[in-house]
């Protein structure tokens, strides 16, 4: 049995989210345990149910700044990544402040020989029916080539323990010609070249949506910004459609046999329905919930972090970063 | 009267579809002047039409390097910029490769006074029904912050000409806050409020589109990459819907009714259904069209090039240019 360890204080909606999620998961047949307010998370419990709460006054809000997280090693976060360091848990999930997440991470599990920093790891979807895993997704925002390289590693590591096998690595670039990108890219393909892994070379951003590629490394500058176009161009292309729909009646009727169409559609693009994004380079499996994470959304986090430590996610990131370059 | 040269031998269906949509535009009263290889476009012309020609017999095709053109002086694409330079035409049109006509721009037409290098502007779709200009698309992949500033004020000056009053400029980051963002945009953000412009900050891709902003300032890379993704992210999405709408006969049925609100919904989204992207900083308008573009197409670029020409582009360009700093 995995033991999870969930920030019940972390996410827009918390603990009231968490905790519902939590339960959710328990009755799913996880094994959670829940860091926080003790006196805020019993009441929450359905009458009846039990989830073991590991109490902690202090918790990160949003307006704290992640380095704040320093000093606070009492705090919520820092109590799950505790909890994983010691072996009493096997992962840890949070929908918390991403920075904070990070910095608690780094403070309290470290990084893996040869992990220099973490990179947050999202899933987009393909239309193939594939996905592609985008890395890095906003931890680091200025990074040199090497760390590049190294993120490369810990996607393909993740990718093969989702069962993707032999993953193709594409770098992320405005052009697939070999020479196009800007500094940045044209250092690092000749480097990513030289480790010990399948480089299918640049692939823009519609390419990697297309399926060349399963792993797409970038910075997490320029990651953050594909993923928030990509957010941003989807919800104004549904408010648009949607505008155009209500113009006339055939239209509404329309939309109206076409719900479940639609129901459909929207289980298979949420860019986070399977749990939220995964820390890479940590010495514990961590998944960052998304901060408006819904009861949902908080037992799919569980259900991933769950998945990635049965698979072995750590180890065979340790392994791929001492025999992949 | 306007005279706009258009380059016959740019792009993936050249000169037919350039022929058919320089027809187009002269039948809805514009004036053009075709460069190219007579003996290949005067065959296209319907009967009894005449559009003027300027022959040249060579041409820069989708395989030369864009570094090839400075040597090849007669080629279309440069030609049509020489027009313009020489006042035989008010603004130049191609469909071609976009670095060569970036690279034909700067030999033959030179940038403005205070514009060190031209960007490529784009306009995308805001949820509000308004339009966010965003540069650079993709001409300059690494920019230095002075750079950035610059494309700022061109952004402003296109903006204006739009009819937009006191254009709000953002720069793309990956968070709002102050202090967000990569090195290149936490050095930017100052310059850019030192200058006579209403910065609102930092914007996200989902704010942009969102409407917090009527210009939004990134380097070529990120910017390309931005463009692609909310491009790849809306064909998955419509790809994805259409699958699911096929399944259920009540999908079909669904679909039938609400075929004039996809066709209505199309041409709102057509992110360049109002003709392509425009070069700012050189001497004189010059609208780069999609490579891939119909007739259609081809009279929206040359309706454009006209539109700016009339407003005054790089009268404003320039003013903005000694004043706005």
């Amino acid at each position: 049995m995995t033991r999870i360890a969930v920030d019940a204080m972390g996410g827009d909606d918390a603990p009231t989210a968490i905790v519902a999620g939590a339960v959710q998961a328990v009755r799913a047949g996880h094994d959670v345990v829940l860091v926080g307010d003790e006196a805020r998370i019993r009441p929450l419990f359905p009458r009846r149910f039990e989830i073991p709460i590991v109490h902690t006054d202090d918790a990160i809000g949003m307006g704290d700044s992640p380095s704040s997280v320093r000093r606070r090693e009492a705090c919520s976060v820092r109590c799950v990544m505790q909890l994983v360091r010691d072996g009493e848990a096997r992962a840890a999930v949070s929908c918390g402040s991403t920075g904070a997440t990070l910095v608690a991470a780094v403070l309290d599990l470290g990084t893996l020989e040869g992990a220099e920093r973490p990179a947050i790891a999202t899933v987009m979807p393909r239309r193939d029916g594939g996905r592609v895993i985008l890395l890095d997704a906003g931890a680091n925002v200025d990074c040199r080539p090497e760390l590049l390289a190294c993120f490369a590693v810990l996607g393909v590591a993740y990718a093969e323990v989702s069962g993707v096998q032999r993953p193709r690595v594409g770098l992320l670039s405005n052009g697939t010609e070999e020479g196009k990108g800007n500094m940045q890219v044209r250092a690092t393909l000749p480097l990513l070249r030289s480790h010990d892994l399948d480089v299918v070379g640049n692939v823009e951003p519609t390419g990697a949506m297309e399926g060349e590629c399963d792993v797409l490394v970038c910075d997490g500058f320029v990651g953050n910004i594909l993923l928030k176009a990509a957010e941003g161009a989807v919800t104004t292309v549904v408010s648009l459609l949607r505008e155009e729909i209500r113009r006339r009646p055939s239209g509404v009727l329309g939309a109206f046999l076409l719900r479940g169409a639609f129901k459909r559609f929207r289980r298979r693009v949420e860019w986070d329905a399977h749990g939220g994004a995964l820390l890479l380079g940590t010495r514990g499996v961590v998944v960052v919930g998304h901060g408006r994470a819904n009861a949902n959304a908080v037992a799919a986090a569980i259900a991933m972090a769950e998945r990635n430590v049965s698979a072995g996610l750590v180890a065979r990131m340790e392994e791929r970063l001492s025999s992949g370059r």
